[in-house]
């Protein structure tokens, strides 16, 4: 049977005060009212209108672990919890943006990119991760688990930045050199910059909000959400090559912007020599033309069905696991299945 | 009689032991070796360095309160907390010369400006900021005060980046308009921007750690040390049009950067109406021509000598309510003579 599912409405529906317990706060200190402005704005553009997946799995995680309707109480807080996990993607996403010069998110201009913002961005950026400390203080001060919730948004912040880091100096745009690459680094990559904040935080906060967080269920939803948040990300690199760019909201520029991508590396481990000088001199240059020709090669060796054949694979392993888990501590099954089912296939 | 300080030397050989719990944290989750490096470069450049004026706050404030030496954990502490204002501290800087596209910083290229290194510093920023509670949780976890700690940086963080919002779009480089700026814009940024992290964080940390945050003091700390850090950036806008390059450790961009700095403000309460046209046309340009015609205008107006005998007014009044502190509850008047000592007549 399929696990129940948050009403995606009324989760949206539960933004509007969020928003206005970050406005009253700057309010509060008389910021004016240009600046006011500004950071509604900036929240409006930034925070909803993604996919929401991460938002979402927080109430979802606590419909599946308690197996039946949430309170209203349970709902707003599992979906504020949500938002949270929204409002630091948003923090992500805002600044990754400005630093891999990219030009669409979400089918519209990077905010950066928006008449009149520019670098001030930055700023925006670091609002959106503060607005997270507002909220969790608003709304979980004399929760019993509210350090920990605290903790929790730190060592995931940190994490993601461990990633980017990485990734940013794995593969600069202005330098390209393809034997700074291995699956090795591409591993970290996306554990750190994308499975922690993705998959395992919206589940920790649930965890940690019903009190069920006992370690053993914090270490086995781990051990499932990373290899899941892996999966997610090289399912993201294959949607940069192959996605459809009106579907998926933006426009892939991974080849042109010399990222360290499952794609790539995946070539690399199977071109001749001829492609590989091919790769050499095409990947990561801003030029249509030697994109194209490193599409090509793509093309040539068929990493279309190699994903295809990992996926496979991946997923299996996946079932696997969330067969095999031990759900005496509250933890259940469900919970994972729930988020595998998002995943798979995936065309956005 | 003068307060006791704290040995420089002794603050600073505290430093490389936060840096190795930063890196420590980083090498658990495996972090790539190159990755370490930057990581470290990024800690080492930025972090030390600066004039340390936040940072030995802390235990300043400590031997002020305690009239006495401090135990050897005592200093530990308190110099901890002092370098977790100095990582704040550090987050801004590097961010904010990239918001407003400075050259130098301490006298030398700011970290963005550093070879290879670029937007990738908005990430490094991130870490920095990463790094206060990676140090929090390890030093203080056991502390009663320990959330309050958090919650006081990120109160403190949120306020500083409500005052660079409001700061940015009141003067933004690419639009000049004077009469966007006004007296009272320039108090709000100057009290969020700067006095809250730089002299109210720093005391509060030390009473928190000492339990004598009480209301009341808190209060008294407060009701001082905001006036006094606005009369701390009066004087920085000061240094950056009267100041020595040499001296300072960097070359004054306010004029060019369009900045709502306190001596524009008080040329356009005072100037003509000619005066005035000039301003209009030259402020805010980059462009040492038009730069150099409206220092001529600050000359005229002789606003050396406003500053200086607004200086004078500021720290008599400064001097009047420090007087007056209550001491019931364990503050002292040697705190923040302390500080005002450091601030009078600086030339850096």
């Amino acid at each position: 049977m399929a696990p129940p599912k948050t009403d995606r409405a009324a989760f949206e529906a539960v933004f509007p005060s969020l928003r206005q317990d970050l406005l009253d706060h700057a309010k509060k200190y008389n910021l004016p009212d240009n600046a006011m402005q500004w950071f509604e704005q900036a929240l409006n553009v930034n925070v909803p209108g993604g996919k929401l997946n991460r938002g979402l799995s927080c109430p979802d995680t606590g419909l599946a672990l308690l197996k039946k309707p949430l309170t209203d109480e349970q709902f707003k807080h599992l979906s504020t919890l949500g938002w949270l996990t929204e409002l630091l993607q948003a923090f992500f996403l805002v600044s990754d943006d400005i630093m891999d010069s990219s030009i669409t998110r979400r089918g519209q201009p990077c905010w950066y990119r928006q008449p009149g913002v520019g670098l001030i961005a930055i700023n925006d950026a670091f609002m959106l991760e503060s607005g997270i400390y507002v909220i969790l203080k608003k709304h979980f001060r004399s929760h019993p688990a509210y350090v920990d919730l605290i903790e929790l948004f730190h060592e995931t912040t940190w994490q993601t930045e461990l990633g980017q880091l990485c990734d940013l100096i794995t593969a600069p745009e202005d330098h390209v050199d393809l034997d700074n690459f291995s699956m090795e680094k591409y591993m970290f990559i996306v554990t750190y910059k994308t499975a922690y904040y993705s998959f395992y935080l919206p589940v920790a906060l649930a965890l940690l909000y019903l009190q069920l967080a006992t370690p053993e269920n914090l270490q086995q939803a781990h051990d499932i959400l990373i290899p899941l948040g892996q999966y997610f990300q090289v399912q993201d690199d294959y949607l940069d090559a192959y996605g459809d760019p009106a579907v998926i909201g933006k426009i892939g520029t991974d080849i042109q912007d010399n990222k360290c991508s499952w794609i790539v590396n995946q070539a690399l481990q199977r071109c001749s020599e001829e492609q590989r000088k091919v790769l050499d001199a095409a990947y990561g240059r801003k030029d249509n033309k030697l994109e194209e020709q490193v599409k090509v090669i793509f093309k040539e060796l068929d990493l279309e069905k190699v994903y295809q054949d990992y996926e496979e694979k991946i997923v299996g392993e996946l079932r696997g696991k969330i067969a095999a888990i031990d759900e005496a501590e509250g933890l259940k099954k469900e919970v994972f299945e729930a988020f595998l089912a998002k995943i798979y296939k995936r065309s956005k």
